[in-house]
């Protein structure tokens, strides 16, 4: 019987025919030993992750395969990212995804990157914590020149405007409410100010003083965009019954694990790129187990190589990611592996596309069907048919039993 | 040209691989030369019974398989238990499953089942017909201690508690309303004043004070649970225009076809357990194709012997029912035959699972596809694909040429 389950999430992983590959997809043209084994002992089918004909981001994607659908969760993209530089996030809240830029005098943008700077972990230290009518401004560094940051007080909301111009030698823009909600009126005149009050204290800064002595563009600018208001949910551990992990290496990823409330996992080796240690991660989800009922494993860079449409360079992460899943391959009987993606990455598009994606239940309890390998036209034979993503977690529960009846 | 229907249900039919039978389920392992040869002459396909990832209760998904969607119909157990009692509900009569149980005088459960006694209807009739306050109490002997009760007047509410406190030693409670209507109130208030009431009633009967000296508990008090309103609904012939009969041997499953207003017929040795005669519900069936449109008939022992565990037991059944098989597989080419199941019960869970099941539509006007065998993975590629529980009773009335047309 089922007790744990391993939810792997390979980025984009799926893609159209390609005439370079003989008609062949990425994932049908490499070589795929343990995938393919893997799929002979499962329960194989597509999946179209936020139902037919959406073309899914990242984030909505993940939320909508991890069980919380993504119409009802979805806030925008900055609740997830904060919640990934490890702010604990509290219903209410409104976050914003940051950069720090730089300004002259009357406020036109010289570079909104500041000059893509390493680090802004003192400036974001110097304006964290601030408090105007009673709403506190939380600012966490994220790489480089970015920042999360949360406005925290009563009757705030998320709709108003960006200050971010989007475009150099343009002037800052004035933050305005997008609705007539008193809310909306508040949060904008209150994040007005505070734009103000940083700039004045990030300009007095001796770091910013020496930066323009050293002939550098100041950080003296907290550029936000995105506003979502946290929205009030149930974290998985709650919602699911299962403790649960995330491994992944993308920063996206780990805030939708910790936006989730799962327990974000840091691994050696996991870069989120090409480079990245596919079998430290797998040894990481086997070694979680001990802990954990449920482990969430993100694998990015088959994404980042079909946006490039570096259709080779995709084909052969396949190919190194592949040899890492000779560990999952291994799991023992009453741990269920799903394999999916969250989307489909075209190299001839470079975007993402609505293309269902191949998905696979892998345990001995599943009905395990005659599929022989891994690939988006074997998987759409396959005994499971089409799901939507939202009923991923949902067969999940299925098979471990944990679904409650209706009716009696 | 299909004039007729024969619907047969076997309980929990389907399940998931078992290591016992080398990967095969209890049905793809079973002999059942009968239903293979039924299966090649149909269009098969899964079906979910209440829809993806929704794991169903017997009674909800009979109603919905059966054309009665469970969001609209399904009101509890108790109007469905009831009608199998053979008491004839109407609109706005309110039902409840109810005990025979002993109270001492202060209404402290002295046995919730009356010491398992045997038969209830001496007690069942001392009170069946009481009126207070314009609503009438009708009570039916049940199997065993067991009543069928209903509250019948005008302005009553299922919004109520029950006064079954579940457990013996404590005391009956009082019955509340549950939510803020008049209803509620009056019909909690009325309740209240019969449980008191025939309470005085039963202690009054010569056998209850004969039982006392003999040192039994009295049948003295009535335990009612599980309110739920009667929904208005029209009957089955009146829905479908199809004169139905119902075949089962289990009290549910009497009840619900009773519930949808079919008749309900008597075949000797239909027992509902694995020893029930499925030749002679069979033989029953075809017989009552004379007189029925539609007959709908239950075999239980599948679903019984799943939650039991019992793997062996299953199969078996599975093989003994298939002989029978062979007398509907003679039915003729008018009429319409559908096999499937109410959900899947996995002996490894020992209880149902969403996991869909398998339907065939048997008859030389279906679009019959290369299906060679009946199992959970052959039909998985059988040509209906995969359907709802609530589209079944829709394909019936297609495939008979009675939907109504959309359009012109």
């Amino acid at each position: 019987m089922i007790k744990k389950a391993v939810f792997v999430v390979f980025d984009g992983l799926c893609d159209r025919p390609l005439k370079e590959f003989g008609g062949k997809t990425p994932l049908e043209h490499a070589k795929t030993p343990n995938l393919d084994a893997i799929a002979k002992r499962s329960q194989c089918g597509l999946m179209h992750p936020l139902g037919f004909g959406k073309k899914p981001g990242s984030d909505v994607s993940h939320l909508n395969i991890l069980g919380y659908p993504y119409d009802q969760y979805y806030t925008g993209r900055g609740p997830i990212e904060v919640a990934g530089l490890g702010i604990k996030l509290q219903d209410g809240d409104v976050a914003f995804r940051g950069n720090f830029g730089s300004v002259d005098g009357n406020w036109n943008i010289l570079d909104r990157r500041c000059g893509r700077i390493k680090d802004v972990t003192e400036f974001a230290a110097a304006i964290d914590g601030l408090e105007i009518d009673d709403i506190k401004l939380i600012v966490k560094p994220g790489t480089a020149y970015r920042a999360g940051v949360v406005l925290r007080g009563k009757g705030l909301s998320a709709a108003i405007s960006d200050c971010d111009p989007h475009e150099e030698g343009k002037p800052v823009m004035t933050v305005k409410p997008t609705d007539n909600t008193k809310q909306a009126a508040f949060t904008a005149a209150v994040l007005n100010k505070f734009l103000r009050k940083t700039n004045e204290i990030l300009n007095a800064m001796a770091t910013n003083k020496q930066r323009v002595k050293d002939g550098l563009v100041p950080a003296n600018f907290l550029l936000v965009r995105g506003a979502g208001v946290v929205p009030t949910m149930q974290p998985f551990h709650e919602k699911f019954g299962m403790r649960a992990a995330c491994i992944a290496g993308g920063g996206l990823y780990k805030g939708i694990g910790s936006f989730l409330g799962m327990d974000v996992l840091s691994v050696p080796g996991a870069t989120g790129m090409p480079d990245t240690d596919v079998a430290a991660k797998c040894n990481a989800v086997v070694k979680s187990l001990e802990s954990y009922d449920f482990v969430f494993c993100h694998i990015k860079a088959s994404d980042s190589l079909g946006e490039d449409g570096n259709h080779v360079g995709k084909k052969e992460f396949i190919e190194k990611a592949d040899k890492a899943m000779a560990i999952l391959a291994k799991l023992p009987d009453d741990v269920l592996l799903v394999i999916t993606a969250d989307h489909t990455t075209p190299c001839e598009l470079k975007t993402h596309s609505a293309d269902p994606v191949t998905i696979l239940f892998c345990n001995p309890s599943c009905r395990i069907d005659d599929v022989q390998e891994i690939g988006e036209r074997a998987f759409a034979k396959g005994g499971l048919g089409r799901i939507d993503g939202k009923d991923v977690m949902t067969q999940i529960m299925n098979l471990m039993g944990k679904l409650h009846l209706v009716g009696a």
